[in-house]
């Protein structure tokens, strides 16, 4: 009996560990340990590469101005506490989604049939886990909804009603489509000036280094006005919109989607930092301004070091930057 | 009055150029022009990563064996004619969506609520024009709506009743969702074998050369046994799950998608060979056996110059090549 239960006791310890092992080799693994708290914190973020803002009135460049600044504090609080750059990074695209100045959230576009559908994606460069969803119309807070698709499903991205339903099983504000364009200012600025190339293309982003060296990168958009029902874009592909890996950079894109993906735009920058041995601003120009035509977009990038790049081939990128040595900025133009 | 219309027609030409050239800008360029007929072509195509073939009864071995080689002969008699590397793989991919063997069109597997999800992709190499669609439940042949969001519309990717909203208007055959389950056969074999590991994981894929020079790529699935409703895997997803450019090689992957979009597998392989000059069978082993953890899938490739590579770190993945010397072969596990 005592040789049988030893032996029941070893298939027994056999078996855990064999599903341990499993679970693990299916489980994203950590590109570093986090470590103890560092200095190093940095922070950046972008409301859509586009027009100049010179065409803008100086209410509506003050307006975009606030804006940044308001998400950019959020962000710089929570890193400057010793937070999380997958929580910064959350916090400042939420708060940017609830402002109706940007192609994202509240103020997300319309499609060819007047109907709004957004897309996220958000990325762990610790792990390398990543979440996104594609054509969602009643989430208030897309973002928020991919981080759930990351930590909540073995899945990486959900699209359409099957994300909706997603959203109902974790709870997560919805609002009635109608949320979407009730917001009288932005109705007033759609009719006045329908044409595209008069606001950013799209899109919101933000890319963090928290003080425990992790790296992480999400995006949000409405997509492109007028865009085809169904179209998904670069915003909710991770590779093309989306990127974050501790060992190069984390990065998220703006523009129009289609040329990110057919370039994996988000990818490319750590592709070249890692292959190469490239630093973060020779790798973020060569993608920006060599693999992409002028008119296309631009993208925001923080290294791990702690380096901040942003960059795009436009009139204008509204963005902002912050880091642990002081730069809290604020930028609409070139 | 001469001077006004001299003026009205140098108005309507410079306008005329300035549609012209904003049309170039937003078109992908042509990566080399075609050129003459030449000797080499090359051709690839998987059936899905998954079990050994050992565990499968000598007649399933022979059935896989039979369809693999009629796509096979189906590809290769094109590209030999002269054929373009685009049609060889829209053809190999309907082909294998037909089959019911196959996880892809009509041999689609079940999602978690017992209905069928169809993905697809296709990627030309000397444009770097791609097209995809997501979550279609009523198209006969996924592989070929991708093909009509490639050249018939703006965008890229599809997902869902947008996509299937696009096949109405294109007018390409259109099937009652039962058509994807009234298989006896395929029925019998989920009911007796539900788990997955038995079975090939999904996707369909076929890379291919042409005899001037043009690469593409193309992938098709039902995806995971199980998935979430709206789960994206990888094989609609343009950089992860199917590349394909002139100046490198095309891809096709196949396993568990979400692995495979978290590091853009198939772009991978081509950033490999262009940031380091690798040769392809050295950026596929490394992408295969080191990226990618053993069980995750395997992927599918040709490079420019006819090379072709299949690797995989499953157990087995159904597949088989030919090029211009002769090859002509199938093979099922390693």
């Amino acid at each position: 009996m005592t040789s049988r239960a030893m032996w029941i006791g070893v298939v027994i310890v056999w078996w855990l560990s064999a599903i341990v092992h499993s679970l693990r080799a299916d489980e994203p693994q950590p590109a570093e340990p986090a470590g103890p708290l560092r200095a190093e914190f940095a922070i950046a973020l972008h409301g859509g590469a586009g027009a100049s803002p010179e065409r803008w009135s100086s209410e509506q460049r003050q307006a975009y101005e606030r804006s940044l600044r308001r998400a950019l504090q959020i962000g710089y609080d929570i890193l400057k506490d010793g937070g999380s750059s997958l929580d910064a990074v959350e916090s400042v695209v939420r708060c940017l989604e609830d402002d109706p100045l940007f192609n994202a959230g509240r103020g997300a576009v319309f499609n060819a049939e007047g109907r709004h559908e957004l897309d996220a994606s958000i990325m762990d460069g610790r792990t390398m886990a990543c979440g996104a969803v594609a054509g969602v119309s009643t989430v208030r807070n897309p973002i928020s909804l991919a981080r759930l698709v990351m930590t909540e499903t073995p899945h990486v991205l959900l699209a359409g009603p099957g994300a909706e339903r997603f959203a109902d099983q974790q709870g997560i504000p919805r609002v009635d489509p109608h949320y979407f364009w009730t917001e009288r200012r932005y109705r007033a600025w759609k009719e006045s000036r329908p044409a595209d190339d008069e606001s950013p293309r799209g899109t919101v982003g933000c890319v963090a280094l928290d003080r425990r060296g992790n790296l992480a990168a999400g995006t949000s958009t409405g997509g492109l006005t007028g865009k085809m029902p169904g179209r998904v874009g670069d915003s909710p592909i991770i590779g093309a919109g989306t990127y974050a890996d501790n060992r190069t950079c984390a990065v998220s894109c703006t523009g129009i989607g289609e040329h990110f993906i057919r370039y994996a735009i988000a990818y490319d920058v750590s592709a070249l930092m890692a292959y190469k041995q490239w630093p973060l601003e020779k790798a973020v120009h060569h993608v920006v301004h060599e693999k992409l035509k002028p008119g296309w977009g631009g993208l925001i990038a923080v290294g791990r070091d702690g380096a901040i790049c942003m960059q795009f081939n436009t009139e204008g990128m509204p963005r902002a930057a912050a880091d642990w040595r002081g730069r809290f900025e604020v930028k609409l133009g070139r």
